[in-house]
């Protein structure tokens, strides 16, 4: 029963979250029942969908409850077994939390999955070839569902879902523009994602720039658009959509601190004649199997190199989520736990 | 070759469209050519997406040529024929403009359309049983695709568009729930036209007041949404919607004139997982049969009974259509010219 360091939601923030809406908390892990194993964790995901979870009102995913250790992904090892299709040392993929062990009752479906970490390094089963490299893959084969040689754009395109995106449409012959946040993201997005083009918001701080940055980006004009952030980036790719676009709504970080940011011009959506569609990837477990192959597959063979910006230890994890929801990390954010 | 009244479109609006756009102009109508037909109409139809082609820039509806006969549909009587297929004294629909007469090169598929007047009379055919009715039809079926028992939202509900919706909806087991202007109007919305509820705008002027009037009248939450209007209630409806909700995106009047009407809070399509479309009928002609013959069963059996604001002689079509854009008119907007 080893010591087990967790973080907790004690309070919900007002407006801008901060560190003090979280707090550690030190327990014991139990003792397990028949059917449970024990994860020592080796890394937790944090995911900008979690900001969501620590206000109290209706969000897209359900509310964290308070003085409870906070929901998230995590992969790690089996170090203890009372379930006979696991055994120590397996490496598994669950919702531990944010805590470095976790107690899984393993015969509820889908609680644990094992992984092989032959070609995949475990951590990435929390980027690519977990849940945002599936997020960017049903919001591109599901909603977007692209022609080759149509242009893509994706926001946030260093992100563990940007990058999964970009390597799932260049797949699928389709020019693909990223933005990203400072010259060494888009030098990562073309360089090494292979992206046609990437956009530096941090140039183009306005519609207007970042409608002109899109123009000579896409000289075609966009025929789908992947949504991460929000606001003025949204409005700039609305003035550039083809006749019948796609807009996969993914994320609108840019909002997810205090107040909402409008959408300018709607009208756009009807003259163009644009499809778009909101969309939360656990709701949709039946693309994983398909998404999980063709992403492991693109990560095994290097054509989708994901880049992770990780802290180390729990005590690192709200200052780590923090700089996320600023867009500080590069790749995928992960925190260490061992 | 009788003489023909027509409204040219003069110049283009700066902000609010006016009277002064518009040119009335006397021209004889040519002799016919093989092929052709001389159609006398008896009706113009005005509609909202005039306002979008009497601009220069980029809508969804091409622009308006200055100088030359707005575009528009009619019904009207062949008159004279040079085309074997049509016979003088034949009732046909059409896009002859805004005009007394038109010269139709009746060979071209899709230029003429005859219509039995048996059961739905010669009007209707440019409103519920025609493209305003299609379009509804459209929305529903193709974008909203209801389950029977789910809750519809339709604005500009006693309008053409909008009581056709009604009707489409109310086959299919919804609660329909209108937005018009005036109780008259709502009136007529529930009393004849058999809504199970309409909401009066003008008693709830901004998101917070018709919010709670849509809570009120949509207990179960909104599943579908068919917009003709935007700006402030399409705001309140997003705070109403149900996870999973449609909305088919059809008209946003309110922003015609002048500046774009902003969405507050575009991060609830998000939250709500909603599938937003917009949509324009003419570019889905292979709907057309099936839609028109629901809905010419529709208003023959006396389940949908139109309301029409009937304008007087060509030269009434300016003012007709600025009162349009305003509201003014009370169910389809034509001008009767024959």
């Amino acid at each position: 029963m080893p010591a087990n360091k967790q973080i907790h939601l004690d309070n919900r923030p007002e407006g801008e979250a901060t560190a003090a809406n979280f707090k550690l908390v030190e327990s014991q892990t139990p003792a397990l029942a028949d059917g449970q194993v024990l994860v020592r964790h080796h890394y937790l995901s944090l995911d900008p969908y979690m900001r969501g979870r620590m206000n109290d009102s209706k969000s897209y995913a359900a509310s964290q409850p308070l003085g409870q250790t906070f929901q998230g992904g995590t992969v790690g090892e089996v170090v203890e077994s009372r379930n006979p299709k696991y055994a120590v040392g397996d490496k598994v993929v669950g919702f531990g939390g944010w805590q470095q062990y976790s107690v899984v009752d393993a015969t509820q479906p889908g609680a644990l999955r094992k992984v092989d970490t032959t070609h995949v390094p475990l951590s990435h089963y929390l980027g690519a070839v977990g849940m945002p490299g599936v997020t960017a893959w049903y919001g591109l084969v599901k909603i977007i569902a692209p022609k080759e040689g149509e242009t893509l754009v994706v926001s946030a395109a260093s992100g563990a879902v940007g990058s999964a995106f970009g390597a799932l449409a260049k797949a699928r012959g389709c020019r693909v523009v990223g933005i990203a946040g400072g010259p060494d993201k888009c030098k990562y997005v073309t360089d090494e994602l292979g992206f046609d083009a990437c956009i530096d918001y941090r140039q183009h701080p306005d519609v207007k720039s970042m409608s002109a940055a899109l123009k000579q980006a896409c000289p075609d004009g966009i025929d789908g658009y992947f949504e991460n952030v929000g606001g003025y980036i949204l409005d700039a790719v609305l003035l550039r959509l083809n006749a019948f676009a796609r807009i996969a709504l993914c994320g609108m970080i840019a909002g997810y601190d205090g107040q909402p940011l409008p959408l300018t011009n709607p009208t756009l959506l009807l003259i163009n004649r644009v499809k778009l569609e909101g969309f939360i990837v656990s709701e949709h477990m039946e693309v994983w199997p398909d998404a999980l192959k063709e992403l492991g597959t693109l990560v095994g063979s290097g054509k989708l190199r994901p880049r992770e910006s990780i802290a180390e230890g729990i005590e690192a994890a709200p200052q780590a989520f923090l700089g996320l929801l600023k867009g500080k990390n590069f790749g995928k954010q992960l925190v260490k736990l061992a």
